[in-house]
Parts: C-alpha cells; sequence; structure tokens
C-alpha cells in the first residue's frame, strides 16, 4: 500500500515505464510517507481503439470542422 | 468524469465498440447531465479462458446433465 | 459480462443512478448485442476531493487568472 | 489519459492528497511527456479492515511470535 | 502479486471478511503456488443501490409478474 | 456478486487457472453463503515489465549488493 495503477495508451518504451514507475513510487514517499518497498506500480495499457473521449474513440479521426460558407 | 469502464469478452469489431462508446457517453450525457467532453469509456477486452462464473471457465464446456436413468 | 464500472462525482440522486443504469444496460443491448440480464452496472463515487485533472483537485478553486497589467 | 488510480490506507490529510496528486502528475509530465491536462488522479481509500496481507487484515494485530521454551 | 480485488455488497462482518481474506489467500498458495506474503486482498463494499443488474438496482424491487388474466 | 478481480503475472497454465478459480469460488460460498452462480472471478495477466515495487519494474534485476570492502 499504496497501490498505483496507471492505464495509459500503449506505445510507451520500457525505459519510459522504468522512469514513470520510479518517479511515482518516489512521489508517494515524498508526499505521503510510504517506505518504497510497500509501494506497487502496475501499468495497464490501452489501444487507441479502446479508449474513447466524447463517444469518439482516440483510433478515429476527429470530426472534420464545417466548410467555410456552410450554413450548418 | 464521469468514467466508463466496461470489461467484455473479446470478439467484438471495432465498428460495435465505437456504437457502443456513442451510446454509453450519450447515456451519461442524458441521465446525469455530464457534458460529453467530460465522459471517458476504456474497453478492457477478457478471454473466456480468463472469466469464470459459478467456478466455471467461460472456455470450459457446461457440464453435461446427468443421463436419465442414472441414479446420480 | 459485460461489467460496466462507473466512477462518477458524488451527489447523484438515487432516481439519476437509476435512469443511468438503465440506460446503459440499453446500449449493451443495442451496441453489442448483450442480453439485459448479463448486464452488470456498478457505481463508485468519488468525492471532489478524491479526484485530480491536471494536478488540481477538483474541491480546489481554480487558480485566479493573473490580474490585467500584471508583468507575471 | 493516463489515468493514475491511487489504492491506500484512509486517514491521509487533505493536505498531502494535494501535494500526491501534483507530484504524481508532475511524473506523468515528466517521465511519458503527458500533458498536465490530460492527466487524472484518483485516490480510494480503503479502510485496515479491507485489506489484508498474507491472509490478515490490517486491523488485526500481528500473530505473536512463540514464546521461549514453547515447543510449538 | 497476486492482488485480489473483491468487490461485494456491504454488510459482512468483520469476522466474515477476516475469514474469506484467508481462504482466499490460501486458494492463490495451493492453486498458483504464490507465497503467503505476496497475495493482498482488498475489499470494496458496494450498496444496494449501486449495482445494478438487468438494469434494476439490487435495491429497487423486482417488477411485479403480470397478473392472471391480463392481457399485456 | 461477489466480483472476484485477479491480478497476477503473467505465465500461469489453463489448468492452474482453472483450479484458482474454483478455489476463489468455494471460498466465496463457504465464507459469506455466496450462491456460486452468483460469483464471478476476472483474471487479468500483468507482464514483469508492466509491475513495479520499490520503484523497480519485476522485469529487471534487482540491485546488486555492494562489495565487501566498498565503503559505499
Amino acid at each position: 500500500m499504496p497501490l498505483i495503477h496507471v492505464t495509459l495508451f500503449a506505445g510507451r518504451t520500457a525505459e519510459q515505464k522504468r522512469a514513470f514507475a520510479q518517479a511515482l513510487t518516489e512521489a508517494a514517499v515524498h508526499s505521503i510517507g510510504a517506505t518504497p518497498e510497500s509501494v506497487d506500480v502496475i501499468f495497464t495499457d490501452v489501444q487507441r481503439s479502446d479508449w474513447a473521449t466524447a463517444g469518439r474513440l482516440w483510433s478515429d479521426p476527429p470530426a472534420a470542422p464545417p466548410e467555410p460558407g456552410s450554413t450548418g
């Protein structure tokens, strides 16, 4: 305890995750006084086709803006 | 916020997930007044060999019913 | 299956959650062909003091914009 | 994205969580290049009576060591 | 590792959770060879008003069956 | 209900997971009186490169102990 569960887009390198896990652990140590050994970090990769914001999958292109002169 | 995390069997098409994400987002907008931009949907696919109900993995065949005439 | 886990700010009424659960269930039925009985919805309320975006807790006031004429 | 979900023992002060959320957000910015606005942190407090390690609830006292001279 | 996260209706006694945590830990030890010290169990209580199946909150009464002779 | 979500290192065989799911379900039945049909178990495999304890990924070698005679 604490358990830090990170959900993020797939594609980060092992080196990025290594640095991220270290930084998250240090954040727990410095902010709430956790011992390093008590901190678990779990990464869950998510494909852009499995994450939507505002109803749009991140693997889909954003909606095109209306063309100039259109009335819609 | 809200964050809608959906755990489902693997095998849905991208089109099904796209429609599902839109419908879930609309549910949040209409039911609790969320703005679309505030709604995140994350899908987690689970293999049938990783989900059990009543102690039986969904990848395993259901228990055979007793044969007619059996005393068990 | 599917399991729909919704994390949202505390404060919604029972009626809002009831309507939300129904709408989420219908979304699963119509979008991926789930049977209603197979759909579980779980709500987790989160206090604004337990959710941060951009490093700021939602219980805290937003940073004040710089005053006109300030050089910072 | 990323979503950082922290499960920790109840009892931390608002100030500790505020600092922790900031530090976790900075860890994401520096380690994987996330924009601050894209980082959500959610805290879930857990009572010691709801967390067990090695089969023992953290609300229970640790097993007493055997007394000197005992044969068990 | 493993981490066993149990989501259940609120209302179990401390003694029930204590026995449940022990049994879950033993299940991990015997089934996959985990060491007891490596097993974490976390319980999350959920109110019946926060869990729905088939679109109905567990805090709500089940739908009444149609009356005999009704045409609906 | 209950929902038992198990996060564990990848690499267990189907037979181990089958036995584990059965044992977890029996634990719920005996400890809190759940009916078998009400118990769902979901397994999430995690690679050792996605789990860190004390800031070290489990895919990385442990830090070497200081050599005898070193002053550091």
